[in-house]
């Protein structure tokens, strides 16, 4: 099974661009030709509606991009068989080329945690059967829980070459609450509590190198606060980060420049709804409208990854 | 909208114990008459089989507990149909007049978090019309992401009488890695970070107290680290407790005791393993060991809850 830092730069290398391409389905931003298809009487209609945009869109990105990441919180918001529609993108990403990052932020006492990541990886164990259930690439999770809690997600994603981001600086407004916090004992004293967990990101990394140098366990460090990801950077050489928050959220291409490596290696950067939704709700051809924006946002960041 | 503090208080009150019973349906722990039954080729005979099992344990412990806490993670295990399922017994649950708290440990940045809480509680709003999704009583969050990852949760639930359970000292051996780091500044300096978390939960559940002066936003804190659940007693009393960790896990009934206030309120303890897996897996009658289990852990609870 290659590592999944090798399959992600060899993937980043082959497109020549670092850019992910966020899967955020929000109803009302979808094309009105699309919604007045389904309509939206139940959330199965609805689910549909989520399924025939999110398809076309991977259609278009995949020959461009080497990562999608489907948001789990809107597929769940679509109920189960939302969750069914996650299932058969995801599949459908795979079948294109594309690696995936399934975006659901999981975490929970080992045991449990050890169910989500063997849904989100190999596959949940049955009486000594293996059943996929997402079948991802890599998993975003949070670290609050601790050690032991992302073990299990280490331990199911090296089965399947796959690989864990874990939250570490977050690209909304109140990130700081507790990330910010300065913290007043071990090696790293006078720090804040993000960069502690960052110093536990790069432990974990360094477990498992691909023969790129880089981990298979990455962190998230949003664009929006450029300066701390640039801290992050020299801290932690040999992860790779997940950079949200880049075009909507503010994020520009100058903010995500030092989340790469020297040699423009190390970083990915998602973009969701400016890619999604650039058109107007009324526009026709609003698949040309996102191939335009792939295109745009490719230009404003291959520079960066050295392809 | 009755307060989600004053439900949670008149259940308590009317079943005579704080039990709260844990749905962690592993496959390979259910009877196996069960597991004869639907054996487990694909998952979704094995959802069939979980679904069976859990709707048993709900209709035996519905005239005896207050409330009844399904563990999201071993439902999505099962891909989509477990997530029909888990829907399914939220049902369920509601009809035999169960208050229910989905176990999800759900957080994103702000409009994402929006659409996780809304599929908890009052459902997807899609063009002006909502649409349920699992309609639980209380959601587990994770506040790693800060304020702004919160609210969302607070409003949504504040909008059909929820409530919201921040995880701030959980269970597990390795939950100090991040949670007990000591913080240098601000108003708690000298703290763990936990208790920074219990402070912010404080604030939160201030916001909106029902008339059994208890707040909609409590808090999880482990059995397993009973002086550190004191220490959070005093510091948020206004705070309802959900505690992790009893039975299996190693918390006892002394160990839980100072998660309730003086008089006996403010807190749920939560089973799982230990009620729903008491029997030999050949046991026939598993149902009666299931009700003993219940029975001898209200037994071992309701001194604590005054009632």
């Amino acid at each position: 099974m290659t590592h999944f830092a090798d399959r992600l730069t060899a993937a980043i290398r082959t497109r020549g661009n670092p850019l992910c391409v966020g899967l955020d389905p929000r109803w009302e931003s979808l094309p009105l030709s699309l919604r007045d298809k389904y309509g939206c009487d139940n959330l199965t209609a609805v689910a549909n509606g989520v399924e025939e945009f999110c398809a076309r869109v991977l259609d278009l990105v995949a020959p461009l991009v080497p990562v999608v990441k489907p948001q789990a919180a809107f597929f769940e918001a679509c109920g189960p068989e939302g969750m069914a529609v996650l299932q058969r993108l995801l599949h459908r990403a795979r079948s294109r080329g594309l690696l995936t990052i399934l975006d659901g932020k999981r975490n929970d006492i080992a045991s449990t945690a050890a169910a989500y990541a063997d849904a989100a990886f190999a596959g949940s164990e049955i009486a000594g059967q293996v059943h996929p259930v997402w079948e991802a690439d890599a998993l975003t999770v949070n670290p609050y829980l601790g050690r032991d809690s992302i073990e299990p997600f280490l331990k199911s994603a090296r089965r399947s070459g796959g690989g864990v981001f874990v939250l570490v600086r977050t690209s909304n407004p109140g990130a700081g609450l507790f990330q910010d916090l300065v913290v007043s004992e071990g090696s790293q004293s006078g720090r804040p509590l993000y960069q502690h967990v960052g110093a536990a990101v790069s432990a974990w990394s360094r477990e498992h190198l691909g023969e790129c140098g880089l981990g298979d366990v990455g962190a998230v460090t949003g664009a929006t606060y450029p300066a701390e990801m640039a801290l992050l950077r020299r801290q932690m050489p040999e992860v790779i980060f997940l950079v949200p928050g880049f075009g909507h959220q503010g994020g520009t291409a100058e903010d995500v420049r030092p989340a790469f490596r020297g040699d423009g290696s190390g970083a990915i950067v998602n973009s969701s709804r400016q890619i999604l939704f650039p058109f107007a709700p009324d526009e026709r051809d609003w698949e040309a409208k996102i191939l335009a924006a792939t295109k745009a946002a490719i230009a404003q960041l291959s520079p960066l990854c050295g392809a």
